[in-house]
């Protein structure tokens, strides 16, 4: 066995708590190499009495790895354990200080898990799961109150720039509730709303008061309770890495300097605040001037910060935060953070905006779940770039799946494009093929799906700020095909727990074909893509299982189940949703 | 390249900020695979301008692995980095999503260190890395007051047994500390002292009172404040996971029961409390009636403990403590902890007793040091227990090295043996040339030092109670050459910084015999070990090194260069530390 690509490492995504009684366990080994793997375990005070070999299973493998899981629920909340490993004749033990031929005589040097403490879980709200979240900017969604409309405001549907404003506000949003259950959504996710000069309003001037243009606090708590008299929840966006040049204790501190009582708000290299050969002297966010960098380690601005979030919970009954370029923004913050919000709402839903691996804001003490661009870069280059084939796509995938625990997979947020991206249709080239296969990608997936306003529409869009257009109203201007063909698969989604929570797992990848699977309750799903312009035909091997009486549920394929084998014959850019119980 | 082999993941010991300016980076590649490692590295909001190649070194090697490091100084704080790997003709680039042929064109897939924040750095106290600490369990040290003798103490020097008593107390300390400043002593580590019905007092009856056969809490302050003025540091035992079962919150539980106010600070399977076939009815330390474990996520558990741990720094002016059983309580609790530790002394030593693998608890927000047990481990299973040969063993020593921080390593707390373990002379199976050797191994190492008392004077004993013997005052009894041995080496470290803060890598290692060196400030110290029952002589290749006027500056060797080469001959067990300038 090759032992140089076997990795384990107690905690992180390797050994972690999923709920309060079950402990995962995962392993890694080079792909196809080892046949068998089982966890060896056991209560360090009473080995004799509770030692077990517990069998693992590959639940995903990527180019080089299979990545192995199991479940267990250690009787006295602690654990102790190792793995063997078995290929061939070959047997090998594997413990804390390294590999053995020989099963360890006693637990001392296995992997600890010390003990599971509902403390230290992470333990995202349930509802997440199950939303399906749509995301406006709120600028550019509808303009439902034109009396707040700011100074030389443009007509609905103009050439958005990095500065020009089309009137979009909160009114808009409740006059268009309908239109959003309609589609299915039952959560959305605004773009920031506080008082700020910008259209995107990441540069806040007030964190406790709505934006004038948007309307004002009243609105907001008025459509907070329309969303959740029908079952929608409301996610605000916290910009706390930074503020805007126009934020109070900025104000200040840029007409007082050093004296002002606010200096120490800020993170300053060199008085005064000012702008030295494009480079600010104190930090902001990328070295954007107006987007200053709030000192987090101050406990006035902490203070400050967590009686906003705190405030927006209470007064108005909003479901979670979204945080903006989180992962700037020191962890001794984050974690006071999270505190303040599950005191106020222990089902709020924390989402850090972080595009990269996040493992560490999600071991329990930070976040609930992050924005997951690499599911949206892997699924871009696969459905609407075509970059890459379905192998390395599901490879991609997989990778991604094996590199957090469990319950940040279910929560996991996941999105095709956004304010900070190319529209999914941009990105597509324009072909609504490619676009239908990634939103079937992103709808039978687990996590939680989110749509960028207008997308289901049809709208497309370049880079920011282009991909910041009104949304589309007038009906004729809409493509309706594709509306419905969204509406369907959020309510096929909504309608099926295995396609939100059930097991996921690739079954077939191959050229441009690929099929998955997804399992609960009984109930078993099979996806299968085609993402090429030629009928293909995809033939699943079905031996092992136990499922048969296969329907279409959604698509264009059409199934014939010969023998132990399921073929799926598909049209171009076609796929199937099938369905056995 | 061995892809399969080559690891790293941003953060953790992968990549983490060692000071407010420096990161470091590091990246692990098979063994002997890979000859060349740059880190690609710049701003990701400032790529062109920043983008820079940082060469990495090789500063471990297991018996797998290379481990790489660089260190980095990002000027806007921001780091993204990707890596660049050579060997032969063959190039490679690694990013966060896997391997390319050519360099990355824009850093977007590059790994992230999104920002360094002074709040989230682990940075333990300076102080650590100087010091000699050395290990006293109060009942067995010194008998000063016989007038606080417990009921039926024996005569000292008897053998101890689970249950009995010889009398030992704080001022038994205080009349010995000269003893301890004549050893080089300059950090004492004392087995609990509270109010408690044991002789090792880990069952707690009250964390606010000394225990009365040890003295009183104005002892202590007078303990404390006798060691401070010869700049003896004091570090006290925390027990926190559990109480012992006359704590009267426990009392009061077992008496009402469901209805005690206190009924939540424990953590209670079934009531009442009892114990039912061996098995307590409440959790426990082990399966310890007497040690019920506490509930740390009841608030008031947590103020009650929090308020001890304060009282006894503000007190009393203890400068750190040790932490029982730490990886049993939860992490949310070590980190309210570690603010009202460090608030009341900044500079306070936080030690968590962790016998395994202990990243989770080392990241910045919980301890600055755990018990090195790996540490030990491996010495003794090279130097007292002869089972490995110096590869194996400077295998071992470095993949520990690997797998934590570079500042985790300089704070570690290493040693040999204590209260939980045989003592080292009888590990070493009375050897006591082996037991110098592992001894200077201690004393030459990164990290803390810490003696178990009366080691240095000959002391054997096997696993507890045994190891818990009365210390050995008469010195006709004691052997005093080890004594000078142990008092010179001490001096020696405390003379040099090399030896306590410089670098650390093993430059020879086969058979039996093993060479390291330590450098700092331009002075370069070799440090020569034959762990064999025959002379040996160890050859090392000074090429490359500007090195030169190789002295000894301690033990047997003779030692000759002859060229780019240093022979050192040794005797049987013999050893050399060897200083150039």
């Amino acid at each position: 066995m090759k032992v140089e690509a076997i990795y384990h490492r107690a905690r992180f995504n390797w050994s972690y708590a999923y709920d309060e009684q079950t402990v995962h366990i995962r392993l890694r080994t080079l792909k196809g190499d080892v046949t068998e793997v089982d966890a060896l375990t056991g209560d360090k005070y009473a080995w004799e009495q509770t030692r077990k070999l517990v069998p693992m299973r590959i639940f995903a493998s990527d180019g080089l790895f299979d990545y192995w899981q199991t479940e267990v629920r250690p009787p006295y909340r602690r654990l102790r354990y190792g793995f063997r490993l078995a290929s061939g004749d070959e047997e090998l033990w594997m413990t804390e200080v390294g590999f053995e031929s020989e099963e360890p005589p006693h637990p001392l040097d296995l992997f600890d898990f010390p003990y599971v403490h509902a403390a230290d879980l992470l333990k995202p709200p349930a509802w997440v799961k199950d939303a399906i979240f749509y995301q406006i900017f709120p600028e550019r969604f509808a303009n439902g109150d034109p009396s707040n409309d700011p100074e030389g405001v443009l007509p609905w549907g103009g050439k958005p720039t990095p500065t020009n404003f089309f009137g979009g506000d909160l009114e808009g949003v409740l006059q268009k509730l309908d239109y959003l259950s309609e589609l299915g959504v039952t959560a959305i996710y605004f773009n920031p709303i506080f008082q700020a000069t910008t259209n995107h309003k990441y540069d806040t001037a007030d964190y406790f008061t709505v934006d004038r243009h948007f309307g004002d606090n009243e609105t907001l708590k008025r459509l907070v309770d329309a969303c959740h008299a029908r079952g929608i929840k409301v996610m605000l966006d916290a910009v706390f890495n930074h503020c805007g040049r126009t934020f109070a204790p900025f104000l200040d501190a840029l007409e007082k300097g050093e004296a002002s009582r606010y200096a120490d708000w800020f993170v300053v290299r060199e008085w005064p605040l000012t702008v030295k050969e494009g480079v600010p002297t104190y930090e902001t966010f990328a070295f954007e001037p107006i987007m200053p960098k709030l000192n987090t380690s101050n406990p006035e601005v902490q203070d400050y910060l967590l009686r906003a979030a705190e405030y927006w919970i209470r007064e108005v009954g909003i479901d979670g935060w979204r945080l903006d370029v989180a992962n700037e923004v020191d962890h001794r913050f984050w974690r006071r953070f999270r505190d303040v919000v599950k005191a106020a709402n222990p089902d709020a839903y924390i989402l850090g905006e972080i595009w990269h691996d996040s493992l560490p804001w999600l071991l329990g003490d930070q976040f609930d779940a992050v924005m997951n661009y690499p599911f949206t870069n892997a699924t871009l280059d696969f459905f609407a770039r075509g970059k890459t084939d379905a192998v390395s796509f599901a490879n991609a995938i997989s990778r991604q799946i094996a590199s957090y625990p469990q319950q940040v997979n279910e929560a996991a947020f996941n999105l095709l494009d956004s304010h900070d991206t190319p529209r999914l249709l941009t990105v597509c080239g324009g072909d609504k093929r490619r676009m239908r296969l990634a939103l079937l990608f992103l709808l039978t997936n687990p996590g939680v799906p989110c749509l960028y306003y207008g997308d289901e529409v049809g709208m497309s869009g370049g880079y920011d700020p282009d991909c910041r257009q009104c949304m589309i109203w007038d009906e004729r201007e809409q493509d309706r095909e594709l509306f419905a063909f969204v509406r369907e698969l959020i309510a096929l989604r909504r309608r099926h727990r295995a396609l939100r929570d059930g097991t996921f797992r690739f079954v077939h990848a191959e050229g441009g074909q690929l099929a998955y699977e997804r399992t609960a309750d009984g109930a078993k799903f099979l996806i299968a893509v085609n993402n090429e312009s030629e009928p293909a035909t995809i033939t699943i091997d079905l031996s092992g299982s136990t499922a048969s009486g296969w329907k279409t549920a959604f698509g264009t394929g059409v199934s014939a189940a010969v023998g132990e084998r399921l073929s799926v014959r598909l049209p171009a850019f076609g796929c199937a949703v099938l369905r056995s119980e």
